[in-house]
């Protein structure tokens, strides 16, 4: 097949200025992988960094870690706030408004925690029908915490603008939907919310490390993200938390735990936050996981996230491109947006029967994933795609599709 | 020094039906480490399960690997449930009251927003002045979040027994005081309290491991607990809840993310609970750090939890007894019980330069630890300390007291 990829593909391949990240990847050779955005491939620092940390930080110096070489920053005490400094600059952050840890869920009942308080008389909360379920679970949670004493009100997130009213306290969206690969008008939402006093909370679970986040630039209040999809941080990394420094004051902290206090050994009886967003952080971290996460977003250190995103088009146009006559003679249809604006970096089609077609995809080594009820999902993570990766995709949907053995 | 061993001590390292098991462990030789009630030693089988994880179970299986070899126990979905099986031997529980993931602080939030919503109309949480800090900055950050709806009580944990009184909706007390290394009368206390339709919250953040719990010999209705004390499953690692099989129906999940949904990839709209304590997982479990922790139960697997109890006390005995005659000689006062029953598997004593005296003693190579405002806190492993441990330990005290260069 490589002898065969059309000279175009070939020349995009030959001119991309991050085909080198590639070779940071453990990247399996035998299957092309289209699921970074469920779980990234394994940056290859990471095993070392894990027998480091596990062999010499763990065995050797054991609890002298907490607070050893803290000059050198590598002191586990300090490892949250390092994480969270690497992370801010993919998203648009101060280093001191991101906090880093725990899961997505948990991160987003903390936010909607402190947004709902801080909402007043405003008792209703905006969310996605089709938002990644999780969300709406701990947002159900947290309500019936408080005695169901708000609407979860749910639109489509087509048609948020329309449904931003001045009984909204706050709303939260996951600004590239799951399924569709949608990407929503963060900077325009949040611009109207502010105007109408609504808080915004955005989930960023596709869009950290997938293309340039910018949440101080577009005014947002909180959001949170996962370290597992886009920053390759391995399964179940720490997840994040936002909280705009403009808060820091007034959002309140809920899940204070003494990883989050100002002074954390001194052992006081009163919780008393720790500056900027590091009082987001609960208990003691997982610091493998953690460490892992840290390895990972090392990979990102010279990447322009711009050039990044110009490739994640050029791999989803090229994708929606070679894709596009199978639609034409298949029971497949484009939901992705063609518009680059609105578009993330994964591309979704529906097709009757996705969830037999992903099975023999996968069986075929083009690992994409089904989402119900009839998604068929692939997705894009120019750190290790290569053009050649989306032309050998595109001739296994056709197999498939095909009936080919 | 080991030549001049007392032969008793070497009798009873010698008769030491456990000793084979510090074989299994790092334990660094240049020092005597008495941390393992705040970071358990590493189990040498770590790293190599560390290694599979990162390299072949994220790096070439990928996403596979939370559905790949379920048949087999080698799922991610899976890996809680193993996790807390492992543990609930432990601690006296069923496996299906077990939830295996996030911090001790989190789970405390978890165990109290349930309990103290179960609690009806007694609005009185009753816990301990010289409580862990983290369980009562949990317990305020909770009880602000519900507008400072109850009163959050507290009393030395000596004094617990006629501070049961019926306006009490639940308690929260570590079995092992962190501190003095005292502990409590969790049946006794726990029968009390279940008299007076009290509900019980358990920190075992220094009893899981260190000796057999016997959760549901008590009657426990909820308990929480560390990962990386007595366990040995690495820095952070993953904590536990346990809530008792007679109030899964009745106890809210407030924290309710998908992983503890009935079918977390049916991506419901509406939480559903899984069955038993699963449903308390809340988010994406931090794999690798899971990992460590099954892996450091493995250790558990042979072992006669009252056997280890036995070495136990008979090495918190022998410290104590070597210690006598310092306690004379310097201002050096013993705040561990003598009496078995009421001691964990640390020793500890006050003194009026305890902070300088540690950071001796650690210069020294017998790393203990110093907690506000006067103690000297030693934690003994019966999985890898020897009688002969101790007597270094002492020795070590001994020459720092007397000054020794």
């Amino acid at each position: 097949m490589t002898s065969q990829l059309p000279t175009d593909l070939q020349q995009l391949d030959a001119q991309d200025t991050l085909r080198h990240k590639r070779d940071e990847f453990s990247v399996p050779e035998d299957i092309v992988y289209l699921d970074g955005n469920s779980l990234g491939c394994l940056p290859k620092a990471v095993p070392a960094r894990l027998a480091q940390v596990a062999q010499q930080e763990w065995g050797e110096h054991l609890i002298r870690s907490w607070t050893r070489n803290a000059e050198a920053a590598q002191d586990w005490m300090g490892l949250p706030d390092r994480v969270a400094a690497k992370l801010a600059r993919l998203i648009g952050a101060n280093a001191n408004e991101v906090a880093v840890g725990d899961s997505t869920s948990v991160n987003t009942f903390k936010a909607l925690a402190a947004a709902m308080s801080m909402a007043g008389e405003r008792r209703v909360l905006l969310t996605d029908t089709e938002n990644f379920p999780t969300d709406l679970y701990m947002a159900q949670g947290l309500n019936k915490l408080l005695g169901d004493t708000w609407e979860l009100r749910s639109c489509l997130n087509t048609e948020i603008m329309e449904h931003l009213t001045p009984d909204v306290g706050a709303l939260l969206f996951t600004e590239v939907d799951y399924r569709t690969g949608r990407k929503l008008d963060m900077k325009g939402l949040t611009a109207r919310a502010r105007e109408l006093g609504i808080l915004t909370v955005w989930d960023l679970a596709h869009s950290a490390g997938a293309f340039p986040v910018d949440l101080n630039g577009c005014g947002a209040d909180f959001a949170v993200g996962c370290g597992y999809k886009y920053l390759n941080g391995g399964p179940g990394a720490p997840a994040f938390l936002f909280v705009a420094e403009r808060h820091h004051d007034a959002a309140p902290v809920f899940l204070s735990g003494w990883m989050g206090h100002a002074d954390p050994f001194e052992m006081a009886r009163a919780y008393a936050p720790a500056a900027g967003a590091r009082r987001y952080v609960v208990g003691t971290p997982q610091v493998l996981s953690l460490s892992a996460l840290d390895e990972a977003l090392n990979v990102f250190s010279d990447v322009d996230m711009h050039a990044l995103r110009r490739k994640s088009l050029s791999l989803t146009d090229t994708f929606i491109r070679l894709m596009e006559p199978l639609t034409g003679q298949y029971p497949l249809t484009l939901v992705t947006p063609l518009n680059h604006e609105e578009r993330g970096s994964q591309v979704s089609y529906r097709h009757p029967d996705a969830q037999q077609v992903m099975k023999k995809l996968i069986e075929r080594g083009i690992v994409g994933d089904f989402r119900t009820p009839d998604i068929l999902r692939f997705g894009f993570t120019p750190l290790y795609h290569r053009h050649a990766d989306v032309e050998r995709a595109v001739l296994g949907v056709r197999a498939v599709l095909e009936g080919q053995p």
